[in-house]
Formats: C-alpha cells, structure tokens, sequence
C-alpha cells in the first residue's frame, strides 16, 4: 500500500483526491494536513467522508510526514505551495503538487502571471510537469511533480498532436467553459449561487495564468489566445480550439499516438466532445470538425476538472511513480447521468 | 390599443411575446392561433397565464385575423413559417415572423442552410430585416419584419461597428454558449434535464443556419465561424468574438454609435458582459479586451435568448411601426437574481 | 407619478422591487439609500439597471426622503430596519417594510425567534400586515406596513380560508423548499455555487422565526410545523402542507373567496402547484388533494419568492395605499420558461 | 470474479451499476442485454464508458445468460421485469431486480398502485426485500432479490428502528424531494430541461407506488402520507419525516442499532442531513429535532437515489450473496462538490 499524505486537506482539489485515494487498492491516506481545521476530525470538516476516514487534520511537519508517507500530495492555493514542496523536497519525500508553483520553468513568467517573485526558483529544474500522455518516463523518477492545470491539460493533449500543422505567429483561439469547482471553495460575490446559477461570463480574458503553461507545453510552437468562461455547472470543462491549419493533413492520424492512452479518447470527425459523459472520470474526450468553407479545423475536448484535470491526473502520475498500472483505481466510466 | 394576433403560441417565443404583450401599456392580445391545441383555453395550455388570457386557442385563418388583429405575429419553427406569412401578407395586415423563413435573402442560402427549398420566395425581397438599431426607417413602413435570431444579435451588435478593421478572408471566431430554452420545446433525449443538467457541448459546428444570417447582416464583409454551444441554464447567449483587426483603432468611439440606443449597453474596455445582468431584459450589452500580447481584440456580449434576441426584438419593432416610442413595454432591467 | 425611495438598495428584495417599479406606469425611483454605497451611481453597483436608472446611491436622511418621496421601502435585513422605519415614520411619509421587524405584534416572539429587543415597540400597534387580500382596507390608511415575509405568504394563503377544519392542537405539517434567493445575498461556506448546486437541504428546524408570523396572521388557531428546505434553483417556494381535516368539507367552495383575488390562482383539487408557472410573477397559485386512505388534506401551494412573496406584495400594498388598481404594474404572467 | 450480467442496460439504474461493477475489485461485467440497442456497442450506446468496456448489447436469452454469469441485475421499468426475473429464475442463476415488481408481497396492492396484474405471483414468496440492513442473512441465501426502490430506502432507514414511538392510525408526514434522474430517462414535457431547470413540483400525491412498499417494509405498523417532489438536481433525495411520538424517548439510543452498518451514517441531533454529502456514494444519512414547542420529531435523511437507493444497494446485495465484505466497491466518499 502506498502510503499517502496530503496536505491542504479541505480544498475542492484534495478532497477529490482523498475520494479517489480512498477507492484506491493499492493505496491509503495516512496523514491529511490543514493549517486552519488543524486538530479537528477529517470527518467533522469533510462530512463526505465521515465512516471513511479516522484520521484527525494536522498541521505541517514535513519530517513527520516524510517519516508516515511514500508521496505528498500538496494541494493549496497558487503560489501558497512553493514552500511546502521545498520543505517536503528536502526531507527527501516525494511531492506531487496539484497547484501552479512548479509548472512554469521561466520564473520570469511566474512573476509576470502570478505577480508574485516565484518563492523556490532553485526547485523549477527538478520538477517534472505531470503529463502523463508525454512524460510518464521523467515522471517515473521525478522527485517532484507538478501535476498539470485543468484548462492546460484539455488545451494540450488536443492540440500536441497538431502543431506540424498550426501557424506560430497566427494566434489559435480557445475558448474554454469551466464548471465552478474550478474557482475553489473561496467565497465570492460572483459565485454566490444566486449570482452564478442561470450566469454566464468570461473572465480573465488575456491575463489568465494557464496561458504561458500551455504555451510552454506546447514547445512554444502555437500562440494560444486563451478566454476562460464559468457556467453554471459544479463540475467539467468544455473547451473549443480553433485555428486554420497551415496544409491539408489527416487529424485522423495525428491522434493516433493516444490509441493507447489509457485516459484520452479520441471520438473522430464530426463527433465533438461533451462534459457529461466525463463527469467524474479521468478521461480526456476529443472530437473535431474540418470547415472547409473557411479552412478553419475545430476541436473540442471534454474533461472532469477535478478528475481528469487534477486529482485523476495526480493519481495517474502517483500509479507511474510506484510502478503499478497506470490505470488502477481510475477505472470509473462518466457519471451520465 | 395595438391588437395583436399570435401564430404558434405555444412555442417558447410566442410565450414569452404573449408575456411581453400583456405587459405592454399600448397593446393587447386579442387572437392566439395553435393548430394542435385549437379549441383550448390559453391559460389551460399555458398555466402561467390563468387569470390574465381569456381567448381560446383557434386554428389559423388569414382573413379573420385580419380583421381582429393590427399586427399578427408568427412563431412557428423554421421554414414553417413562410406559408402563414404569405396568406397574412396577402390580406394586408402586417406581419412579424419570429423564425428564419425571410431572413435570408438569397434562397439557395436558405435551401444550403435549412434542407428545404424557401416555399415564398417571391416575399423575400419585401421582408425587412428587424433589427432596430440599423433598419428602424424600414421597419418603420415594413408590411413584413423577419425579426432576428438570438445568436445573430448576439454577434452582429458587437461586430457591425468594427467592420473597419475586419480582415474580410480571415475567419472571426465566434464562439456562442446558448441557454437550453433557445432549443425550443420539442423534446430530444440531449436536452432531458438528467442528461443536460451538468453538460457542455458544442453542435452543428460549421453548419448551423444562423452563420449565413449573420454574415448577411455584416454586409458579407466578415468570414465568419459560428460554433454554438448549450450550457445547463434556461435563457441567455453569451457570446465570445475573437479577431486580429487590420489596424489599430479606437473602439470605444467605434461603439460610440450605439450611444442613443435604448438596448445597447456599452459597458467598455476591460468589462466584458454577462448574462445575469440582461436576464428577463431586452439589452444586449458588450464589453472588450484588446490583446496586445496577440493582436486579437475580443467581444463579449450578452443577451436573454428570448428577449433581447427574439420577443423583445419583436415588440420594439412593434413599437416602430406603430409609431410608439421604441422602449414601451421594454423598461425593465435585468434580473439579477 | 408615486415617487418612491428605496432604503438598503443593493438587497435582492430591493433590487427586485426596483424592477417593478421601473416597469410600472404610475411610479418612479427618485431615491436609493445604501449606507455601504452611498455615493456610487446605481448603475456601477446594479449593472443590471445600467441605462435605466440616472440615480446615485445616498446616506440615510429621514428628512430628506420625506421631502422628496411619497413613500419609501425599506429592505434591509432582519432587526435592521426599525430604526430606518422609526426615523421615516416620525416624518410623516408612508412607510413599507420588506423585512420582519414589524410583522410580529408581540415583542416577547420577536425577541424569542430573532434573539433581540425588538428596537421599537411602541409602533408595532400602527403597523398593517400587508397581506393584501385579508387587510385591504387596513393597508389602505397605513402609515407603515410589514410587508409579509415569502414563506408566511405561501402558507398563510392556503391556510386561512380552511382553519374551520384545523384541529388547533394538532400540528399543521409544513414542508416548503425555496429558491437561495431567499437567503439574500451575504456570502455563506453553504450557498457558495458548487456546494449548492445540486445540493438539497433542511434548516432551522423548530426554530424558522417565519413560524410565529405564520401563526399570528392565522389567529393563532393552527400549531404549525414549518420546515423549511433549499434548493438550487435561484427564485421560488414550493410549499407542502399536510393536515387531517377534522370534518369533511367542500375544499373549492372553502378557496372561493380568493375568486376576485388578483393574484390567487386556485388550481383545483388533483392540481397542485408549480413553481414554474408562477416564477417571475406576483402569482401565489394552490391546489389540493384529499387522501381518502389516510384522511389527509395535502395543498401545496408556489410563489416566486422576490415577487409574490416580498416585492411584488410591497407595490401590490403601495398601489392600495395611493388609490391605484391594485394589479397595476404587476400584470406580468409566469415566465415559463 | 463475480461474472455481472446485465439487462435493461441502457437505463439510468443499469447505467450505474455498470459504473459500479467496473470499479469493482471481484466483479466484471459479461452481458449486457437491450433490446431495443441489441447489435450495438455498448461504447456507441453510452460514450460514457468507450474505453472500459468492450461488449455488444444482446437480445435478451436466458439461458445463454445463465451459462456466462453468475448473477443477472435487471434494470427495466415497472411491470415489466417480472418475465425476465422468471425466464432467468428457471434457469438457475441468481436474479437481482432493480425494479419493483417483487417488492410488494400482495399482489393485490401491487394491481392497485401499478395498475396491472402482477405477472408472476407465484415467485413474490421466492423474493427477498434486498434492504441489507435489515434482511442480510436472507439476502445471503436468496435466489431473486428485489432491490428496494430510492424513496423507500430514504424513509425505512429512518423510520424503522422509531416504530415504537409511532402512532399506528396518525399518518406520519413523509415529504420526499428528489433529483431528476429518479424519473428515468423517458422523454416528457416536464422533464424538458427549460420546463424542469428553476422549477419545483409535487407529484403522485396519494397515489406514489412507493406508499405501499414503505408501509410493507414497516410491518405496516405505521400510515405514511408519502409526497414526492423533484427539484433541478440530478441525483439525490432529501426526506424529511415528521410525526409526534406517542412517549418521550431517546432517539440515539434508537439508532444506535445502525452503529455497525456500513453504509447508514446518523449524523445526531440538531444534524439534518443533506445531498451534497452523500452524492456519488452509497451512504444514506439521517440526523433529526425534537421540536418541544409542536411534540413533533423530524427526521431527515439523504441519498444518492443512483447509487445508495438503488444500483449501490444492488451491489451491496451481491456482496453479500458471493460472501465478500458488504463494502467492496463501494467506498467512494460523498462528493462534495
């Protein structure tokens, strides 16, 4: 059994993980971690999980973590997890992080994006981006993960397998629709559900933080035009890439490389992806359509931000890491209903 | 008192027209034609309007409107609506047709987009299209107005000022999210409530009929691509408009020309618009971001499906023609919550 | 025109209220109070309203309302609005209340079920109940009025006209779910979107302070048991109330006295009430089922809670208080959808 | 492996138990029976699960279906799995029914609520009443299971251990609110999304199939007066019980008999429960008032109708018939979000 903390227990992040740890065969949680619920019952703050877990939250020790657990997962806000991760790192544990801190290897953009100084720069070479589908070798020996962003990981895996075709200085535009899981459990006016249900926005447009992430992991080949939208769902992102490739190809052929990727299915032409049936899995659905009135080629994909694009990852990369199959306790079909 | 006749009044656009015309100081309802429900009471079929409707539901008969009625107002599905709007024509009462038949004004574009061959084509050139802020004058004297649809308002307020700066062969994104009630009320299993309750998706990517309205109404001068999306709420559009303009310019003066309009709010750079504040109104309001990172100026607007874009659109072009001002019976703000 | 002041303008029921008044013919908002605002155009903190209304928000000045209002609504939260009402009151202008503190007649409830002295006793005897179908008259002359809370009505309504066959000491069952608009909006860990959406909960059991207004405006001849409950949906309450008769009797000949009601739609027995229909209305539609097997009469009854419920009611009482047709400005049928 | 066979698969029951069965450590999926989708993929069928399963839907034959599996779930409307439960109880293998047609143990209740003649009342003393906490031993050795229904599960947790307290001739208030997906996936008016989204109703009233089996299910030693609701959520019931107890008692002591069972959490005193803490998993929670003021108790409970009302229920059943641990594949945490 791998033996499993996290820390920064109480966030929309790491309770999916605890969820998904908990149905986990070949792993357990042994220590959960929260500064602010410190002492209190996991049960008591969590009710979801009360029957389930017996432990008590604790505050952070990272030797005492280091000494209980195979792997830290670390889930707390962006550019709050930095100082964690190093402490972890040092007591030679292994981390997985489901925040920002360490995705970004130009500290520069951190601080551009963030506005913050990046607080373990010396870190930035260690980590390794979580990614399953293109770097479950360096993931297998990383000492850090960073797991990826939900909007990146439904940006990057349709889009990687394009890029032969897609024009570098021409922008592709990708319009994004995010349930509101996505915003965390901080409270706000704009999500407050009187304000939310029966809304639709779009925020951020040009400064949001996952743009230089999928540029960096698309090679910087692409200029990504990235727009968020939240709509009034709990769960799931829908996001719609356009652009107008260069030649004629075969996407066909170009998605080939995931046939066998356990979590990434490719629904073909003419078959765009839909949220529902993704809920509360780890998959990643693609479907695209060619317009050859304006030349334009559109892919959409489909994810469970909480699953696919953060807590599932993390338990994908969590299963490479320990060399079980990368698939197990992920095995659950969409929720549709 | 305008007396107003209503074709189709059971769809979801006569029904809210019926609730906008009940509302109105100058008019009233005084014919309901529903083939399939002839014979019934409005407010038996209808239940939220017991004890504000008396008519019965009758089968449609030209002359005989005609003669109750100063404006009759049809809203039946798309290229259903040509015939009724033939045979009024033909008595001489004015007609306002909430569907697509006499938007376009090339039938082969209609026979393209619709599957169908236009059953009036020789209307077509007498059919003025309602959109206020452009064609008031015309509208003014129109025997026949083909109101717009939700989703080409949504995109030709935001774009028609800044055709300027439209390179005319490089494809504008649109992408649009759609409330469910823009579906109408025939039942398909995608929008059973457990199946799009918590869903996203995207259709009929590069074929959906309202890109040739849109592109018309822009004078052809804009390529545009259209992917409509439905997202888990009952009424709005917002819309997300995403072009590399040709040149530099000043938008906030090309928006300048909406500064009379009564349902145009130009909320300004930095403030894109959401839907929550236009619920249950008949504004459309825009707001933008230009990127200077990727040269792209992007709109978003947002509207009510059934207002803004459709009944309301209906009643305002009412209020033209029967020299009311434009804003009666329009005067109410969003609904928030 | 009826000029009207609104005190606590950036509350929902505020807000709603604000809505009808614009759209009503015979009144205008010339006034909006928020101390948190005050000094702020309406339009930046409602954008909702942005177009509609030229008005700043303003400090609280008694006299200064009174000079320029004809009457002033006050809707702030519970326990807040006696001295705002104290203070106009001793002006002389005509006060309504959208919130509790003058429903109660005996201070010993009020400070019971709200947890203080009730800060003006001495005018809970001026105070009308408005509850317009039951004291017409009495609102007629009133110098202030307690608008009746949303749950109250939709119970009091069904209830009134049955309470010959109510056993008084035997609890009346009242099950009734709301929309979250009804928790106004400070921000709460429980109304926050993804943790209400698709939630459904009870609260306050036994100790809901809407149950002694319940039982006053009754006579105090039903013991009610009132459980209220939400969920997510933004506007309307469903409300189920379950009693066992104690003699058989004609339920629609009981329900007959609200036939010249305006906004009391009685569906009939086997025809209970839906929110859907009523929602966006001043509606409180009821309809009934008798169980044979079990003696039970079962009526449920719906309201949109910011219109039936608090705002519609406040300018159903405001056009009885100036002479109007009751129903002016308030002839807006459900929005369905 | 336990080898599942599954017929009616297309439905919202099978659905989830075929999620739950491929999550399942010692189960697989073998067959899955539909005929109306018979010939095609199971992945076509429902894209929810490309990937995971490789099946055809079949035509229904039971003893092909006896030969490959060990159990057979039926998962088809009311009325009309009884002939599948038979064909496949001939045959030997063992039959979990989903359904209620071998619930209710009279066949005349049976003819009186569902409306049509029972149509194997030779096998109703062969079935057991699949409620584990109650009937496990049973369960254990039982050749048809009749799984019991979500609303059922959500009043019989509750009430079961209060009998004594209960009055046998007052009706117990059962007010039941439920999630869509309840309904199944049959197309009709009210479940459209626009008619459903924002609405709330009451249905069945007095009539609800459920009444019976609740009431069998108590030894009929209690009247229920059950009315159900739906609200806009997709999974999930929210009871709420009300009755006046005949002595003062101890309500933990009561359920203190639960302190053991998996899957009922009693949350306490002062403690409702609520959806979003059981949504995803099998828990049913329940937590209750004693209201002093009315005498009444209040008892609310919560399900994941999907899951802990039926197919967690029917898995939790074949644990128990193949002798594993009653939990296996079932500790998912609630989701929350």
């Amino acid at each position: 059994m791998i033996r499993v903390g996290i820390v920064g227990a109480t966030g929309y992040g790491a309770r999916e993980l605890l969820r998904l740890v908990l149905a986990h065969p070949e792993a357990e949680p042994v220590a959960m971690v929260s500064e602010s619920a410190a002492g209190q019952q996991v049960s008591d703050v969590l009710p979801a999980f009360r029957g389930l877990v017996e432990l008590s939250l604790e505050s952070f020790d990272a030797a005492s973590l280091a000494q209980r657990c195979d792997v830290v997962i670390v889930g707390v806000p962006g550019t709050k997890s930095a100082p964690f991760v190093r402490d972890l790192h040092e007591t030679g544990v292994r981390v997985l992080d489901l925040g920002p801190d360490f995705r970004l290897k130009d500290p520069a953009l951190f601080r551009q994006y963030y506005k913050v100084d990046h607080p373990a720069p010396e870190l930035l070479s260690d980590a390794v981006y979580g990614m399953a589908p293109f770097h479950r070798e360096a993931i297998a020996d990383a000492r850090i993960v960073a797991v990826p962003g939900c909007y990146p990981l439904s940006v990057i895996v349709p889009v990687a397998p394009l890029l032969d075709a897609v024009e570098t200085d021409i922008p592709v535009v990708v319009d994004a629709v995010s349930g509101v899981s996505g915003a965390g459990r901080s409270l706000s006016e704009g999500f407050h559900f009187p304000e939310m249900n029966e809304d639709l926005r779009a925020y951020k447009l040009a400064v949001h933080q996952h743009t230089p992430e999928i540029e960096q992991a698309l090679g910087n080949r692409a200029l990504v035009q990235f727009t968020p939208h939240v709509a009034p769902l709990t769960r799931g992102i829908l996001t719609t890439i356009t652009f107008r490739p260069r030649q004629s190809f075969d996407v066909a052929s170009a998605f080939r490389r995931y046939e066998s990727e356990p979590f990434v299915r490719v629904l073909g032409a003419g078959r765009p992806a839909e949220v529902r049936y993704v809920r509360g899995s780890n998959f990643c659905d693609l479907g695209w359509v060619w317009d050859e009135r304006t030349g334009n080629l559109i892919v959409v994909s489909a994810i469970d931000n909480l699953m696919g694009g953060t807590s599932g990852m993390a338990v994908q990369c969590m299963n490479i890491m320990f060399g079980l199959d990368e698939s197990t306790g992920l095995l659950a079909g969409g929720m549709a209903p």
